[in-house]
């Protein structure tokens, strides 16, 4: 019934490189089937104007698509001279999800930006920057501690997300482009490792959606988490 | 418990001013206790570009805040040069809810775009917006009928929008900006009248939230519904 | 004569609303006719940059039309990108106006923001804006002093302001949008209570103006001016 | 007691160069003392979208200055990214001054583009400009009219333009920036051939100005005129 | 003597990986050492106003940087609104160098974008860009061939590039970025398989240089490129 | 066979006017034949952020062209809100040839600005600008020295630029407009009074160009450069 063959509840393959490029302090490839997120984490010290003097850090996130990363070309945001909506939406969501993995006041002054850059889009690009981007937030935290830059450890979390839709009548996890496009009512979730949720956006793309459908959705995203959190563990090297 | 002395389940005043200016086609003032956002609806002939002979219409959103809408003066979008994260993210979901009141094919070549500028802020822009912006586009779809610019009704339907939060632990409905910028977990709802859900976005501002705690705001977000569905019938003389 | 039916020396009706949103240290909505605009004035510690540490303050008034001011929808400037040079023009005038009210040495290193934005346009907008931000720059001044953030009483006069012009051959006053653009001159007059004159900003729209015409429209004004600020006065308590 | 050691009524020596540079259809230097400003006026086929198909031209500027045209060094309007208020306020002024010169009509579907480059400052720059640039406007007029682009003589009148204030208690005229920036009262006076007004710009820098002070500025802005206009057509080659 | 320890006229190893992503009409990620760029050619209908109905087409790079391809993360563009100047420098220099690889007027009304997106900087990115791009956009020839867009062939010649430069009086070729931050003289140089010149960009960054160095330099590259264009040809499966 | 009718080793009339206007700290209009532009170097205290506390200085360049420099006109770039990836390109090129020509230590924390702004062009504008740019900065080191701004004179040495093409087969110098957008390659050269090299900037229009006609375009600007110094002396009274 779904366009790729796979069972409602079945994700794509997940893969998550480290040290995918050599510069940044964390660097992590994500893929969820063919869609493919490039999120590297840099340290800064210091943190935004307005959060300066108050003994905590910051970690923020940025958002961006090659042109050529899906079907036909879009548009250069650097060349037009402005982040479009959907770009700034989705960072703002990152960055919100990125916080809930840390404490920023054991962070200390400064400041963790996560560039996702999107290589290639078959749908799902948020959630799997949110996956992606929190172990290479981790990395950076960790190269944080070998350069003694900070004395304790502010990670408080693993946090993951995946998307959910209703497609043709059935709710479905992690939907690829066809899927995406076609979906009547689309959510994006993001959990905590205990089960608890960061973030729940569902949207009626045809008419409306019942609690009922909610609650099939949220289901499935629960169930797909825990394989998240494997995913992420195992590439941190962290005892399951 | 709460700021106000509401109980949990008690929104705020809510009112309804229709033809509040004389230029729009639907011009409505709508207010949630002190927030108060005049929604303006413009109908215009053509479509956007990328819907040109498709033989539809469109219904767009664009909100915007004025500067001393709030505690202490934020800059003006138009002088800065650009529209914040914020602020497209808003419009964006404005849009989004206010297309599920319409049918766009029998809408024919016209986009209606509804303005909803913040007059007084005190939490809860952006589900009065949508409240009243339904409102304002009910108005401008009669206004079409009456030139006789369209034959069909392309109207299907009210949407409503509250938020819920939990806030010192409990939940409540129509946080004020005491109770939103102190909540555990912010969730906007938009709700459709025969009880289906157009958005969903909750997000947590501290720890995570449980399933339970989703499902006890969406209760608290459906009995609000019935009363602003009330309120937008009331203002627009549907009998009820 | 008038599409109004007015007296050519009779302006429209003004009203003077204050405290019109409650956050702003000044909030005035000002109308003449059904030109509406709200007018709230920010006070803000410090000045900007070329005049720290020169002991003095600062006045400044930024305006916008709300999209649906007028009888078509026009651009939203922050959507555009930048401000109008209409619109730019006609800050500057209002900020020059309201500094001709202000001691700025007694005002200290504060600056007070006048944000006039227009609900409701029907011509006359900049100098019913004028009218209206200097009984909201007395409010926030009276604010200051009430605050004890300044000792002295920087308030130096009123200032008002109202257009006139040649409508058909005949000089008349407080132009409504009808006669402001079919009018072969237009005058903005920005006036003292002692009689003195701020700015006459005088625009031949068809042919010239002869200095007849320029006397005969300063006539007009200033008769007018008597009354704006006898409005001013009374909306601000003022023994007259 | 004028800086410069000039009488009250006596403006700088006035210089008008046409054919300044080779490719323009009218290219004028013009000089009020010190002050240089080049005049470039460009025919090109076609109207702005708002006028098409209304068998009418349209003649408009634009205004810049050079960044070491002052005394210290100013930043690029260009690198900065946008024209500043005072830029867009001077480039309207001199359009409009310009568009009293010309038949709109009799121009047909043609723009004539006058751009005012400000090459040295020294107070005046937007009344050398509207001087300069109207001998461009007609050179432009007569090079349309030898290529047979128009039938009709669309040339309506000659407009000049010089400043006027009070500088130390008494009226003067062409003011230079010694005087400019410690003026009173600052007043910039657009003309006609036959003695009508196209714009008066009066604004008080200091106090206020009374109607008496007003007149004597006329008086003094009419009689320099007089000699404006003698030296444009002296440099155009009309008979006078 | 050199860094990374090669020999003055060894370059880094070069790799081509076509079918990099799968969007895209040519998709290659070429590899200059450390130095990783992801050249994606796009094929679309049409030709940019300036070249309507001239019966050509046109080929144009975009380039940009992953915020953290470098040691230390830069801002991105989208986000501050616009593109540096480099960037436009780097941008223009690789459209110049493609064109010489096509024949557009055997192209037809078709333009070819090749994106140019730095994964990873290790000094020579706008050569490998060049070196890259070069065969994304045969990829995008021959795709077009497949489909029948164009039934002649435009492909020319291949292009390459490579960067030489004089470090610590040595001249070497293929500069990393330590060579490259160091060196006295930097000339970057596109050529033909042919051995004809496209581009010759050389700069002192310290003193001045000699003809003679300069010749050496040349040297350096042009036996360099004729390994480039076996690895291209190698890449693209051309008999050599 | 020169449209001008020049020798292939013939330049432009070159002339070098200095204190062209009066505010700037150097002032050079230089002429390469009709190609005229106004080179305005200006001396300010301080840095660029990333030089502070270096204790060197800074010498930059900014290059713009007024819209009827050129046969059409040309959009103005600060209307445009941006500067386009021709001028950005020239203005480095410029800033680059110009800091050969100064010892940035001996400088001290000053910044000297040359603006390069074109009043006509016809070919050779980036050329003749670093040759008069050189000699304004010169001016401006004079007027550092005689206000005992700095103690060392940082001058090192002057720094003059040519242009040479391959027109209709053949190498020529210092090209015009009609040979410029006719040549079949264009190379600009900056050089060192000592037979240096600073910039080789060769672009292939047509076809490549080869190793033997890179080296008969280097002999042709050597020629005539020792021909620039020399005027660049004599401007300056820097005995031969």
């Amino acid at each position: 019934m779904r366009p790729s063959g796979r069972q409602p509840d079945q994700a794509r393959e997940i893969r998550l490189t480290r040290d995918y490029t050599r510069h940044a302090e964390g660097s992590v490839l994500v893929e969820f089937g063919d869609t493919q997120v490039l999120c590297n984490a840099s340290v800064e010290a210091g943190v935004p104007r307005w959060l300066r003097g108050k003994g905590q850090g910051w970690v923020t996130a940025e958002y961006g698509m090659l042109p050529r990363a899906t079907h036909t070309r879009s548009g250069r945001e650097a060349s037009r001279g402005k982040q479009g909506g959907r770009t700034l939406e989705i960072q703002r969501l990152i960055g919100r999800s990125l916080r809930a993995a840390v404490n920023l006041k054991k962070l200390g002054e400064f400041t963790i930006t996560v560039d996702c850059d999107v290589i290639q889009a078959d749908g799902g690009t948020r959630t799997a920057s949110i996956t992606g981007a929190c172990v290479a937030l981790v990395d950076a935290i960790r190269y944080m501690q070998r350069k003694k830059l900070i004395k304790q450890d502010p990670f408080v979390q693993l946090v993951s997300s995946v998307s959910v839709g209703i497609f043709k009548g059935t709710p479905v996890v992690d939907l690829d482009y066809p899927e995406d496009s076609g979906a009547d009512t689309d959510m994006n979730v993001v959990m905590t490792e205990s089960g608890g949720l960061i973030e729940v956006q569902g949207t009626a793309e045809a008419g409306a959606f019942s609690r009922a459908e909610l609650n099939a959705l949220l289901d499935l995203a629960e169930a797909t988490g825990a394989d998240l959190f494997s995913h992420q563990r195992e590439a941190l090297g962290i005892r399951q």
